[in-house]
């Protein structure tokens, strides 16, 4: 196989981001299959594209003609997804091929993952894509999210789905699908591109990632992978995308038994991580090492800078939590400092004196004495002045009894701030705390639901920021 | 001071955790008032005992008759909780004393964690202490709660708080506050004791673990601590109750900062956790690292066993998780061993052939088969029946595509097989997971908002397993 060069590369991926026309090979009447769920998310998102069905017994899928074979489509289609069985790849492709549809999602599963046969039927997907020149995504993936042209391949039932900054590059289809819709429901954030690489037979994580620096849209790049499939080429690469975008990445199957489950998963060999680890901070790579940080720290960059330093602020409703998230602050390497004696001197103004204010915020007395949005409010606005300071926390505690505050002062200080990021956590009352991280996060204010959870992600955004300087 | 025996100290503790009496000095018919939200607190949780109130002014509050003087109760009251200023306090407990009431919190703040004047405050308090001989939890302390009594201290509004098996002792009032509410809200547990040591000027976490091992109602303890008051003690008691009691603490104040903020809170010392890391292990004592761990442990105990052992088996929707909780199993000492033959033949006959069946059990494409109530249903009972596995994980995947299943054959399953632990997770759609876990937790079956949270309490529960027997 000749190696294509850089620009070819790109120009391929373009027609998987940014398709004029795509055709769904394999489309579905039925509701709920994978051949109909796709079409279904490419309406819902507004795909202004052309859509194309192929399903030799045509007819009409939600209100568009179907083609009965691949010959009768109109010639240079930009995108094919397939979701066909594994054993009908190969004749589709060159089928594809013939009439110049080079960039082809392949949804199936049943190849190497699953046993020698599969193996097989990879191989001669390989020998396929080899003759034929085509680009492939896949096999073994739910597909893939590009919002700037409100298109998916996903089979995964999605619905609209909010645009933001973020983009991800996933072994697992999983991101197109089940973890997009936590994302959608859960975390209120929207996201750029979104790849599933699945058994990347062709299309790896280098191509894509490469692609991703040079995008415009896509500020910060999440990274979930069961191997890498050249090393080398990831690292070259890396190298030169995280000197411009927050990069992070979690290695599954770094054991020995998630090394097995990731051989189920995609047929993935899993590199000796002690070997990669190295490489991969030389490449400015942050890594994750929670499922979960993939969206908690995502969420806190999509509308947050990355902080400018490592020096903490937090405002608590409670002297426990100023010792508990010291404690942890200082174990992730950030540093709740002292702040400047004018901050101080402001604290101590609006605190009852029996209460010597500093850094972290003891707020409760303050709150006793005048209310929640005051003290909060001048206080948060406090330690965002303080040249000491590079991120503030605020921990929130709403009750039946405190009454529901109005969170505009809040999100009006992200707003006169914007430099310096703003979390909110809470302790208190669920169904307020819900409320109040659902209206936050709807107006670009990241809050996180366990206390924990703003300071482990200001952690790593700690390490982000060394990763990108070299440090 | 001359000590106390063992016997003595029990039974001064038997009147804070089940007083037949009780009276509110400092009263008050503001609502808000702590002097008010303490009496409202004993009413809506249906305190039997006999409850006074003392306030110079008389009248009446919440239905009940105020005394104007202490002089004027009658003798013998079981415990006073006193809501005055810390100036007040001395005066107080010597009238309580010369009424023969001996068991006394003190929530006024004010004292050694304030500053030179506070201490000095603080060292007449002592002295007062020792003079009259009462017992004193406190000061700076939001109180305490005794479930099996319908009892509490806590100025901080509760309502009708859920009994269960989980005690507390904490140096933060917090758990008497904030974070049970956030427990009684979010969590669904019923807790038993729970004491709020503040400055703990006398009572201490010493007196408090002696008691809550002898206590038949408590099935598990822990503790939240900012310093150890007499290391030897608490050492040579631990060592006791963690014989037949789960026990974990959560130390604040390890790092240098997080120390200053201890002093600031309640005037703590935090001890070189070094010097103590070792004779915690030693006395059987599960050490915890994060503050959330606090309840979900907890919840994890409070209707499921301890597992037998440190050997998982979990169902996922999705290749991506069996891969990456695989590693996490691993990184916090779990197993996810290989499965029985009859297991793994069972599992393969629910599941379509080209799923590999095996622990982790990918249970994605047998729902697609069957159903969500059969798949999840005949799986999770074929791994709970499996010799080679202790506890059980079932990560749920819900949409509204998917539909919303009855959960009941979940609770049933945990019926059926009490001696291993059914915890519960989700990715998927936010408002089914919140649904799901509402109505699980009411039914006894723990489950967990994010992925990672079940096998991280797992890993703690192995470690508690293992310090239990002195491994």
């Amino acid at each position: 196989m000749t190696r294509r060069n850089p620009a070819q590369t790109a120009h391929h991926l373009e027609k998987f981001f940014s398709p004029k026309s795509v055709v769904v090979i394999g489309a579905s009447a039925t509701p709920g299959k994978p051949g109909n769920v796709v079409i279904r998310n490419l309406q819902a998102n507004g795909f202004e594209g052309k859509i194309y069905l192929v399903n030799p017994r045509g007819g009409e899928i939600e209100g568009l003609k179907v083609h009965t074979s691949i010959t009768d489509l109109p010639d240079n289609i930009d995108q094919a997804i397939i979701t066909l069985p594994a054993a009908a790849t190969m004749e589709t492709i060159r089928d594809c091929a013939a009439k110049g549809i080079m960039s082809i999602v392949l949804a199936a599963s049943g190849f190497a993952e699953v046993d020698p046969s599969g193996a097989q039927l990879q191989a001669d997907l390989k020998k396929t894509i080899m003759e034929t020149g085509v680009r492939v995504l896949g096999p073994n993936t739910t597909g893939h999210v590009s919002m700037p042209s409100n298109f998916t391949s996903s089979f995964f039932p999605l619905g609209r789905i909010p645009r933001g900054n973020v983009s991800y590059i996933t072994q697992t289809g999983n991101f197109s699908g089940i973890s997009l819709r936590h994302i959608m429901s859960a975390e209120n954030f929207g996201v750029c591109r979104v790849a599933g690489l699945g058994n990347k037979i062709d299309v790896d994580e280098a191509d894509l990632l490469d692609y991703l620096g040079q995008d415009p849209e896509t500020k910060s790049i999440f990274l979930y992978l069961e191997g890498i499939k050249n090393p080398q080429r990831f690292m070259r690469v890396a190298s030169k995308v995280t000197r411009k975008k927050p990069t992070f990445l979690l290695m599954g199957g770094v054991s020995n038994a998630g090394a097995s489950a990731a051989l189920a998963h995609t047929a993935s060999l899993a590199s000796d991580e002690r070997i990669i680890d190295g490489a991969l901070a030389q490449a400015g790579i942050t890594r994750l090492f929670k499922y979960s940080h993939l969206f908690q720290v995502a969420k806190a960059l999509a509308c947050m800078p990355l902080p400018a330093g490592n020096r903490v602020s937090f405002l608590s409703p409670s002297g426990a939590f100023t010792v508990c998230m010291t404690d942890l602050c200082l174990s992730v390497g950030l540093e709740v400092p002292d702040i400047e004696d004018k901050t101080r001197a402001r604290l101590q103004d609006i605190s009852p004196s029996f209460i010597r204010m500093r850094n972290p915020v003891d707020i409760f007395g303050s709150v006793a004495l005048h209310s929640f949005e005051f003290s909060y409010g001048e206080a948060m606005e406090a330690v965002l002045k303080d040249k000491n300071i590079d991120a503030v926390v605020a921990i929130l505690m709403i009750t039946d009894e405190t009454g529901v505050p109005s969170y505009d002062f809040i999100i009006d200080l992200a707003k006169r701030y914007p430099a310096k990021p703003i979390y909110v956590t809470f302790m208190g009352q669920h169904n307020h705390n819900v409320a109040a991280k659902a209206y936050l996060e709807r107006h670009d204010v990241p809050a996180f639901m366990l206390v924990e959870e703003p300071f482990e992600v200001l952690g790593i955004l700690n390490r982000c920021r060394m990763a990108m300087k070299g440090e």
